[in-house]
């Protein structure tokens, strides 16, 4: 999209969304709107040049598509940025419907169900619309810094052969005759491709969790941003990894999007600054307790809840000034079997981010044997043969961690619901549009 | 990876796989290999200090990995780049079982069912381990060209309600008692950004065909850079985008790979020209029996088949001195109902590379009128009715195409199947692992 202030007195020819068309005795104005931005349209309905262009107009609706040529002429009286396009045509090419299912302007006068069955309207309203500009850029900056670290992008299968993470909560395929999986997640497979000797690798890929859940921050079909890298020390080095990752994310979106952020989103941009605060889940008990009288409730011991990650926020904040918390040392009845132990301590974490778990990360287990032990203590046996055979014949040191890009957005702009964020929403009561 | 020349006569610590151990009377040798990189490390079996190494490197066995701190000296006796890593200290990261199950060093002493079993240690063949290095760098390429042309990313759901473009040839999804479909491409769902008022979008993504057949350029499952842009003038746009993007990824593969793949795969990487010879489809029947006395099946006429497309692509080569060709003006019965019609003639075309399509492009039909009357042709109604709501409420004229990249990979390497070509295969007969 041009930039309008830089063409005065120039002749463009744009095309866009005739938003608003106001046709009054002696003068018509559009609207037009062209990827968020907008410039209005005059056309003087005595001017003998007009009179088919104000004929056009008589008969336009709004949200028809229009390409217009004119000049931008500087004008202080015109309120949306003191200019208008001053054209000399209008060709409409297609026109709208005159009634429209759900407003534009007010996105909040639908119900969210009536909003996502319209879902190619809904995103017309510049909340939304906005959403994936600023999602854009956050994968973008994400993906060149790995680019610059010299990871290898990987595209592994969706249809697997075994139900292998767990069995619940997996998608069941038809398989010419047979039975297939969808992926839970790449897990198995960007571990194969360090098995396979690539140092460091990055998957952008949907997901699937079969949950039949209704929470704003659960999605049955969700994009991960999965990453693993070999010759890592300990977990410590995920952790520095992700910290720089998402540094560069907020970097890249607040300086194209910092002020857009905060005028239609009201929220600010924070830069956070290194290291994120890291503490044991034992030491966060004793502080929520502390602090706020908080006791995790029995089930949970060992790992945290959707209130302890809110209290876990509230208490960064508090107590580091930090939007960002690292909470390391989970019980292993609580962790997947192929994350590393040491003394029995599962060498990974959680990141907290605005209330909300945005990574499990972890160094993985690599040694055949323990792995071995460790998947048969969690019940699982042959469904992962081939992941453990990953293993047997030299794998190195490793880890990784996984961000549900989704998620991120809702939180990066305060959402309310992951409804509300995605592109196209999928939930148990939701496969449409 | 560290450049091993740029630390000759430095101190580094280098972890990869023990390629081969050589175990001889006086001296032991490892060949180190790293992200496809290799060097010799050398220990003299009788100086003291290596005493604790010998009896290590005793016990390792190809393909273990190894952490290794040492210096890197000249030594231009050693075949391998002329300098060798002259040790101070060897860890062993992960021992390997003595029997690999497949070779390493001779890709296709296995059967290629053997090889896909085994991926993981297939990968670690050099010609199979650049494939992803070079995808990668390709793909990098083809983004970064739509970032700086302001494309939006988008994620558009695989998860889908209704089994769409066509009724076979989809893979049914048990979905909480209710069936859902997998997405064969993401075609109405990019063109619903463009509803939505996204001039420019693009997603790389899994996209699934239950197609029951066994050739080498057909996967149940691939990844699908899919592009679709609005206000294009015709279809003539959409081909010069995609002229642009090829010629990007290509210049970007060739200076950063293109030695690399000319010795491991024999080919020459090359940067086409602008503009693609274009040519009509009834103009090639012609030229293809002319010169080579080439009749189209009737059961083709108005298409291409595999036959056809090789003969196109050495026409090509023969008359314009070009590896690609545009193929344009197919019959409409061989077009989906979504292209746009001019005179009754889609707009659209095939590109075909190296004797095979990589891409069906298009102007898609945005009027709501001749759009439902196209679809009603091809026997389409209720199913589509989410689809054709899209261009009721203003929809600009566009267009897009899609580039299978696990095709591209395989004809740019000249990879004799998809089989060798993707990271794991999935077949009608090949869900593991």
């Amino acid at each position: 999209m041009i930039n309008f202030k830089e063409n005065i007195d120039k002749e463009v020819t744009i095309s866009g969304f005739a938003e608003k068309v106001r046709n009054l005795q002696w003068v018509q104005f559009i609207v037009l709107r062209a990827e968020g931005k907008r410039i209005q349209i005059t056309i003087e309905k005595s001017e003998e040049k007009n009179k088919e262009m104000v004929e056009i107009v008589n008969n336009l609706t709004n949200e028809s598509t229009i390409k217009v040529t004119g000049v931008i002429k500087e004008n202080e009286k015109v309120k949306m940025g003191g200019m208008e396009l001053i054209p000399s045509s209008i060709e409409v090419t297609s026109l709208s419907a005159p009634e429209l299912p759900i407003s534009i302007t007010n996105k909040d006068a639908a119900q969210i169900d009536t909003r996502m069955d319209n879902r190619f309207i809904d995103l017309r309203n510049d909340v939304n619309f906005y959403i994936f500009k600023i999602q854009t850029e956050f994968v973008k900056a994400l993906r060149n810094y790995l680019y610059k670290k010299d990871f290898t992008e990987i595209h592994t299968p969706k249809l697997i052969g075994a139900a292998s993470e767990s069995g619940s909560e997996v998608f069941e395929v038809e398989y010419f005759g047979d039975k297939a999986y969808l992926a839970q997640s790449p897990q198995f497979y960007k571990q194969m491709a360090i098995a396979a000797g690539y140092e460091k690798v990055f998957e952008v890929a949907p997901c699937f969790r079969a949950e039949n859940s209704n929470t704003n921050r659960h999605a049955t079909e969700f994009t991960s941003f999965d990453i693993e890298f070999a010759n890592i020390n300990s977990y410590q080095d995920v952790m520095d990894l992700e910290e720089d990752l998402l540094i560069e994310g907020l970097k890249a979106v607040k300086e194209k999007y910092g002020d857009l952020i905060k005028e239609k989103y009201n929220v600010d941009v924070v830069i956070p600054t290194k290291p994120f605060p890291r503490i044991k889940l034992e030491d966060l008990y004793e502080k929520l307790h502390e602090k706020y009288g908080y006791e995790i409730p029995d089930h949970d011991v060992g790992d945290m809840n959707a209130e302890t990650e809110k209290l876990t926020s509230k208490f960064a904040m508090e107590e580091y000034g930090h939007e960002f918390i690292f909470v390391t040392d989970f019980s292993k009845t609580k962790r997947a079997f192929y994350h590393m132990r040491k003394d029995d301590v599962p060498q990974g974490y959680d990141l907290i981010w605005k209330g909300t778990e945005i990574t499990t990360g972890a160094q993985r287990e690599h040694r055949y044997d323990v792995l071995e032990k460790q998947a048969s203590e969690k019940g699982l046996g042959e469904d992962i043969k081939f992941y453990k055979d990953f293993f047997k014949y030299g794998c190195p040191p490793h880890g990784g961690f996984a961000l549900g890009i989704d998620r991120i957005t809702m939180l990066l702009l305060n959402l309310p619901s992951l409804k509300e964020t995605m592109f196209i929403f999928r939930g148990p009561n939701r496969i449409t549009p």
